[in-house]
């Protein structure tokens, strides 16, 4: 079975964080926000310019680093589990302002793509967790800090990881388009981006089943 | 005076960091790389694509956020130095792996314009100082770890700040274009960003006087 490949050109992105923005900040007005490395880093950066209002600074974007372990079997254990492990590849500075600049505010975590959301629950929880810790540290507990999500694209197939209830009920997760379980082609990984942008603009104009944009 | 404003399309920028990446790879080979957020985000995510080399695992990225602090002078201290001061919103977790992990390598520093080049002598100076803290407190001072810097654009200009002498001889500076001093334009700033591309291949078909591209 070959997965069908669909393409998202960077103009199509930008358009995506500049129609997310007013919803987000009219039902999340985020703080800060985490962005989950290497795929986060753009849409962040580019939400950041349409987050930000007249006359206020921007908000900050701080970044972790995320990748799922493909655990692909060894000889004594050749049970592949593909996906399921994160590991951490950056994250925020416990010791310093970092985690305390996290406390009582509305942080939004920022990914391409909601996939398996195996990642994306590691992020809220460990981050819930640590958030946690340095308000019991610093005697800040009667602070209430939300998290908030927003994804490119959200593929709509059984998920592995699980989101909190009440961010799901409190529209604090946003997706830009829910899509069908497609490989999804992200402009920063094209090899030749204007045969990256033929392929997409053809599927647009040739009516393709999948429309990411 | 009015400072000319050139614009640089997503794709122009795509393939500034395609055309960098054989340059880097040959003269640096770099193990890691620091984003400088938040321009150094997206040029960082493209260019990993490009640095990858089949068999190998991508290079990874961290981030650390730095901007210049514009003091503007107070009623007691009038007098305006503009973006002398840098602030740091993100660093590297001392305590942690991350900063480990950055001895005896060969570390590119990404962002996206070197102006003054006040931000890049900071970082360049703040991360080497912190590295020798760990190589010392690691007993691995034998080790030898390299910086150097990749921008899209390198301004014209006299600089307030200053790189090491070795990195500028050793080729380990690598700017994609050299720019006379004009407002550069990024397209994760355009609030519309047709009419950013309309803009950016006027001046391209028009035969402006600066090229971006």
């Amino acid at each position: 079975m070959s997965v069908q490949k669909v393409y998202a050109t960077y103009n199509q992105i930008h358009k995506l964080c500049q129609e997310s923005a007013p919803q987000i900040l009219e039902e999340f007005k985020p703080n800060l926000m985490i962005a989950i490395g290497g795929g986060g880093y753009v849409p962040a950066r580019i939400l950041r310019s349409f987050l930000k209002r007249p006359g206020s600074p921007n908000i900050p974007i701080q970044a972790i680093g995320l990748s799922l372990y493909e655990n692909l079997g060894t000889a004594d254990d050749p049970v592949e589990t593909p996906g399921t492990k994160v590991t951490r590849t950056q994250w925020l500075d416990m010791s310093s302002l970092e985690m305390a600049n996290l406390i009582g505010k509305n942080i939004l975590i920022v990914d391409e793509v909601d996939d398996t959301r195996t990642t994306l629950e590691y992020a809220v929880k460990e981050l819930q967790k640590d958030v946690e810790i340095a308000q019991q540290r610093l005697g800040r507990t009667g602070e209430k800090t939300n998290f908030g999500i927003f994804v490119l694209h959200n593929k709509d197939k059984t998920k592995k990881g699980a989101l909190p209830e009440d961010m799901l009920n409190e529209n604090r997760y946003v997706a830009a388009r829910t899509v069908p379980d497609v490989w999804i082609c992200y402009p920063w990984e094209a090899t030749d981006i204007d045969e990256h942008d033929r392929l997409a603009h053809e599927a647009e104009n040739g009516g393709s089943s999948v429309q990411l944009q």
